[in-house]
């Protein structure tokens, strides 16, 4: 037979497909892979429920105009400039199908959420990090120095994901200044994955769209606010103008979202900024983030407290990825699964916390018999 | 701003969305866009509003085992080789994708489902058509020496699909034999899209991997199938040992398939084939090709019957896409949007009987008036 190309063989299965396939194989509590173990709000459901049987056919590429229009009135965009995907992971793609090609740089943030790079590289185009640096202190900092220096005549857009995965963390207005100022400069497109823009600890993160709108293609995640990550409903907001060429690569990817999830989500995007549910999903989630973090530190463990998404990091001597899904029960994700070209700290542990308090308890519960066991001192 | 790539700027609103688009502006009967008017069967509308609630989250990328199971026992496959894809749409670019890349020519028949062309080159690959071409018996032809003729040395794959978009023609056992020969020969990969297996009005299309399993990726759709084109759940089934890489790019394509519309559609598999319910689909389509063909032939319509889709070919004089749409209120598709870059006869049109008999019959009447108008003589 005719060989695969080699962008098909090497592709490999994602790291968040293996630790579930492996946590479902030795029956762990599945701490890795970022999607909630609840099911989504009874709100959602219902608009769901309605939608099927109402709405099962082709809806435009761009999406239905009842969500483009839910979406604008949410992000505060035209419904116009708005596009419906198939989860934030198809928008990502289609962005670098759209914005980067064969000889063209594109420089992101390592550690890095795992799929940007073989998209760049599947777009023709060279994916280029710059460091997030853990200090002594336990956050994360960028250094703008380091930043402007790594854009070169080649570079064609600067991709920022804020609230950031796995680190959490949350990218100050300043900082998101300096960006704009250096990509108006180059003339830069900017990216911004705000997947997690309702998941937050602190301040409400500053979107990137409000400083440079000529530029900016946010992308978010139905999946991720309404906690239903397998319905994959996803959308990027465009720059003034740049919708059309989107859509009609999206038509060429997956042709149109699922039409009664997109029917759904237009319906309780509204729903949920008015009753106060981001409010109790910010709630729900910092009790989450606290009770694991408490049990982590309780086990002698490091913890780096994220400022937003559901994922926190930590880190233990003993305490490896590949071991705990097999022998504690405890699925997690390594750290360097995000940092494929640059050394970060050893031995650091990326957790769900979007994850129910009983299976949190069972995880920290199984965590504190390995760390008794012989194992966990081999 | 920077420029968008050529690939972004030079993709446009496909004909399908267009009509759609202007069959709701104008209030015109869709016979355009290729799907059902009316709701998917019962049995898949109850699993659907069963799963959501309880299968929301992602499923692994190659599909729910679930899924890949009854997929393959309904195909006679082993469910391993299956990767389940967001449509079938998603799954030809895929193929695309894993399989060609820049310098590789892939064959295909013309007239041509329209995404076939952009999907290749976007992996940076030529496209070569060669026609199937209308007889004076209203048939379509292929000349095996003409497609033999088109492999290069560059030649990588063959694409194939049948029952075909748009004319209906259903390849013969010969002609894929012969097909596969030359396959062999030149070490060419075989794409077959089958999303219309069920729907055919005569002999049951054999299905090219039952000749080269080996070489032959299938591609088929649950939306065509069980009437729910916009649930987008499609698949591939791969010779053994493919499925690998193409489930790795498939995650970073849109990452999985919607959860819920995966677990209904696995459970109706089995049900759709005990039930015969694919035979009632026949029947009902065959009623309804019959209405719309005999209403055409008696406005003085030219019609040529298809083999299977639920698309037929018709042409009249005066009869024109643009002009239907907005002066008759009847939407469908020039025959030219499936013909790039070879003459067709001119003035075919594409009209879909996937519509009740009501939208049959109002669209007939419609046309009647149309070709009573002065408009039609002009
Ligand atoms: C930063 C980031 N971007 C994008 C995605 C993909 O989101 P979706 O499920 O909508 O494709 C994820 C999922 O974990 C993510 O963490
Ligand atoms: C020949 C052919 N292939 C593929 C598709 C796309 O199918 P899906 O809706 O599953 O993406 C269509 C849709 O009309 C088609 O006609």
């Amino acid at each position: 037979m005719p060989d695969l190309l080699p962008r098909a063989r090497s592709s490999q299965e994602s790291v968040f497909a293996r630790m579930s396939r492996l946590a479902a194989q030795h029956g762990a509590v599945n701490l890795g892979q970022g999607f909630p173990s609840g099911a989504p709000p009874a709100f959602l459901l219902e608009a769901a429920r309605r939608a099927v049987g109402t709405a099962d056919q082709y809806a435009p590429p761009a999406g239905l105009p009842a969500l483009r229009d839910a979406l604008g009135a949410d992000l505060g965009v035209d419904g116009a400039d708005i596009v419906v995907t198939t989860g934030a992971t198809e928008a990502m793609g289609l962005l670098a199908q759209a914005l980067y090609g064969p000889d063209d740089e594109v420089l992101m943030l390592e550690p890095v959420f795992d799929i940007y790079l073989p998209q760049a590289r599947l777009a023709g185009a060279t994916p280029v990090t710059v460091p997030l640096r853990l200090t002594a202190e336990g956050g994360w900092t960028l250094d703008l120095d380091e930043l402007r220096a790594a854009v070169t005549p080649r570079t064609r857009a600067l991709l920022l994901n804020s609230p950031h995965n796995p680190t959490g963390r949350v990218l100050t207005r300043e900082e998101l200044e300096a960006v704009v100022t250096l990509a108006r400069q180059h003339d830069l497109w900017l990216i911004s994955d705000e997947v997690y823009d309702e998941l937050y600890f602190e301040e409400r993160p500053t979107s990137l769209r409000a400083l440079a709108p000529e530029r900016t293609f946010t992308v978010g995640s139905a999946g991720k606010r309404l906690e239903a990550t397998g319905w994959r409903v996803g959308w990027v907001a465009c720059p003034p103008g740049q919708a059309g060429p989107v859509a009609a690569l999206r038509q060429l990817a997956s042709f149109c979202a699922p039409t009664p999830f997109q029917v759904a989500v237009a319906a309780a995007l509204p729903l949920a900024r008015q009753s106060g549910f981001y409010e109790g999903l910010r709630e729900g989630y910092a009790a989450r983030l606290h009770l694991l973090a408490r049990g982590l530190r309780d086990l002698g463990a490091e913890v780096f407290l994220p400022g937003g998404t559901y994922f926190l990091m930590a880190r233990r001597p003993g305490w490896e990825a590949e071991v705990l899904v097999e022998q504690a029960g405890v699925a997690v994700i390594p750290g360097e699964a995000f940092a494929p070209s640059q050394a970060l700290p050893p031995g650091l542990l990326r957790l769900a916390f979007c994850k129910s308090a009983g299976e949190l308890e069972e995880a920290l519960a199984r965590l504190e018999r390995f760390c008794r066991s012989p194992a966990s001192h081999e």
